[in-house]
């Protein structure tokens, strides 16, 4: 690509050698995050950053330059956010990866964007706090990624997703200015809400270079029932029935019986043999067990084999369930789905799910924070003929009109990236596109960041 | 005014009769809402708008002749957001107040901007549900106006202010169109989160007319503690102790002496005798009462005198609390305060706020959402003597200042409004403020909304 030729060579003196990467393979692996890809390209170059100031430079260069600036934490997104695009160079924060401040006085910590999820976690814990969203991919993502896509969780129900637990947002713009948005209070309404704008924002509107999120309370106790019933919508109707008496799980997971055996395939446990579905619930705080007592006693008229399970074999449960997706990214005979739902079609949601994956001739499986309506069908097809994807495709497809049509959301945690723009259109008005198009035109005249996401 | 003639005869031709008053006791009541009054100005008209069409016809009306358009819910606002400018309507919602849906399975709940807070409440509390956030107005104010300020209130330590219980909002843009913004369900993704950028906008982006919320669980239980101690900041030591517990009650409010009194002269209680300064904490759920158990050992090294309260008794406590700013506005020699702080900072700022208004010879009296660190110091003066007025300004000022340097807030949940707005650059950088203006510019390019409001 000759014609990038001084846009590398500027790149090059700009920064030292170890953060800047041209190898063929580099580009080849961060050229996509773990989402489908419709359209693969090579960044021009894969770029560390190390401070605000090289993420400054890095936006100043490419702008001068016409090249897009693909921000990228970890690359465990699966919509496709972090693809990079035609033209673009990739800015890797992974190594901005300090936790600045921790006060557990105030209960807030303030991060660099490339800090895992799970780290923060572990450095808050001795004070008895936690940073409450957990999406499955906890361990590997980064607080800054979860922030681009506003990743909810297993115990976000109770816990809220991510942009419930962010209060202040250090973000550098398309013109390479820095501000500061929000506040170190857990109340305060100065302004506009600019903090939840970018939360969620997938890197289209600037780069997220520091946050500041509120930290809450490590529960006193826990309790763990994993409820096996025969069948799917049995264990859904049972989500419905928590819900009527009125007690609010932190984690509320369903899954059916082919997520079971999937998962025993996988991780050698022996889930499929207990039951056709999986309800596990777990409550938590002063009232674990009282509100696990009110759980059992809601769900006893539907059937189903309940137990209480102690913590380690708790844990395990919960893992497994983390890894119910497997650590690959989508294939292109199997894409998984993240639709919601309001929690009253659940069970309806389930059932005709089932038959459409029937009516298509594909397989499928699902997995659900259930709690919250949350859905992840995954699809999938025994080769790759083009058929076989045509089916997929049109069950994949038939699967979000489906969540449209009963009052529901195409993307509830994954974000929109640039997998699910096909289904955009259908969910939001013309005027509201136009409308989110205008912001970004306001925010990122020239279309710097991330193009072709998101809106 | 002659040359508004023919925009007030429009404006006749519109609406029916009962749906406009240019009557001038109407004119005088709607030019101000709750708080300090700094540039006194009469409406052309007042209009209340009955549907969707209404607001849409009225916005369009007034964009033609160049007059502002001011919405207002139910005026109990306190920082001067709903005051009418110069040239203005002002557009109550009040009258728009049917809860359109209640989906108890959902926890859902459409309401119209007029709906009053505690109507709501008592439209779903037969379900097991509640509308979360609870201004102390809230027997009074609308949703519609909960949403313009993100109201916050005594429980929102715990389940979080107005942006977290709003899903989705329906709004009447500048140009009179009406889009929808959000979703349904608990989750969702798709696009920027244009609802919370209109939560929390005063008025200033367009004009809410119906609101989709999520409700929560009544709580199955709840234990009221009163604490009584002789001095303010050992009870706000007090708030310190139980965030170290790490128990997260329901309501956490902190009196002092002077507030004590207050309600005493005006509620004929008898508070004061029983303390110099009150630390009131609600646990709630099925933990309750073990948090309150864990409240008390965390407080008992402090001293102080506390009394579990029945429950007669605590809401009896609880709406001495939501008096305790009284019912009137802000007068020139009485103005109240709402900074927030971060929580580690609640007992200095508490200190340095008494030492200032000795130091300035005015009073003070302070109550607190001391779960939020969000206080509420009232300043006044025994006279309106230019150098009392002088005095109070100065003392009022210095605890603004105070906040800032404490790396607060200078609104914890009131809203910049009109009043605030002159400190808010002290708060928020250039760079950010003007990003603001040009948010505003995005949206009402003609300045037809709130003048002069919030940014």
């Amino acid at each position: 690509m000759p014609e990038h030729s001084e846009f590398l060579h500027a790149l090059t003196s700009l920064l030292p050698a170890q953060s800047i990467s041209l190898a063929e393979e580099v580009l080849a692996e961060y050229a996509v995050d773990q989402g489908p890809v419709l359209d693969l390209q090579l960044p021009l170059a894969v770029v560390w950053a190390r401070t605000v100031e090289d993420v400054q430079d890095v936006v100043l260069l490419a702008a001068r330059h016409g090249v897009s600036v693909v921000g990228r934490g970890a690359g465990t997104g699966v919509s496709g956010g972090a693809h990079a695009s035609r033209n673009s160079l990739i800015l890797s924060l992974e190594r901005m990866n300090r936790i600045l401040d921790i006060n557990p006085e105030d209960e807030v910590a303030i991060v660099e964007p490339g800090v895992v999820n799970a780290e923060l976690n572990a450095a808050v814990e001795p004070y008895g706090l936690m940073y409450a969203p957990d999406p499955a991919s906890y361990r590997m993502s980064t607080i800054g990624g979860n922030i681009a896509t506003n990743a909810g969780g297993l115990r976000c129900a109770k816990y809220g997703v991510t942009r419930d637990s962010v209060l202040a947002l250090d973000v550098v713009l398309a013109d390479g200015s820095l501000i500061h948005t929000g506040h170190r209070t857990f109340k305060g309404v100065a302004g506009y809400d600019l903090t939840s704008l970018f939360v969620g924002s997938e890197g289209t509107l600037g780069i997220v270079v520091g946050a500041t999120v509120r930290l809450k309370y490590l529960p006193v106790d826990s309790r763990t029932l994993a409820i096996f019933f025969d069948d799917f919508r049995t264990a859904a109707a049972g989500v419905l029935a928590v819900g009527k008496a009125r007690i609010q799980p932190a984690v509320m997971e369903l899954l059916d019986g082919a997520s079971l055996q999937d998962i025993d395939e996988r991780m050698h446990s022996t889930l499929r043999s207990r039951g056709g579905a999986l309800l596990l619930i777990q409550t938590d705080g002063f009232g674990a067990e009282a509100e696990a007592e009110g759980v059992a006693a809601a769900v006893a008229p539907l059937g189903g084999r309940l137990s209480f399970e102690d913590p380690e074999e708790a844990g395990r449960l919960l893992e497994l369930r983390r890894n119910s997706r497997g650590m690959d990214a989508d294939l292109q005979t199997r894409v998984g789905e993240d639709i919601a739902v309001p929690r009253s079609r659940l069970v309806d949601y389930i059932a005709e799910t089932e038959q459409l994956a029937l009516r298509h001739q594909v397989n499928v499986r699902v997995v659900a924070h259930a709690g919250d309506g949350n859905l992840h069908p995954t699809f999938w097809t025994e080769d790759a003929e083009p058929q076989s994807i045509a089916r997929l495709n049109a069950a994949l497809d038939e699967s979000v009109q489906l969540a449209l049509e009963m009052r529901g959301t195409i993307t509830g945690e994954h974000g929109i990236g640039q997998f699910k723009l096909q289904w955009l259109s259908q969910e939001q008005s013309p005027e509201l596109r136009t409308l989110q198009h205008r912001l970004k035109e306001l925010f990122d005249p020239s279309g710097l960041f991330n193009p072709g996401k998101a809106i």
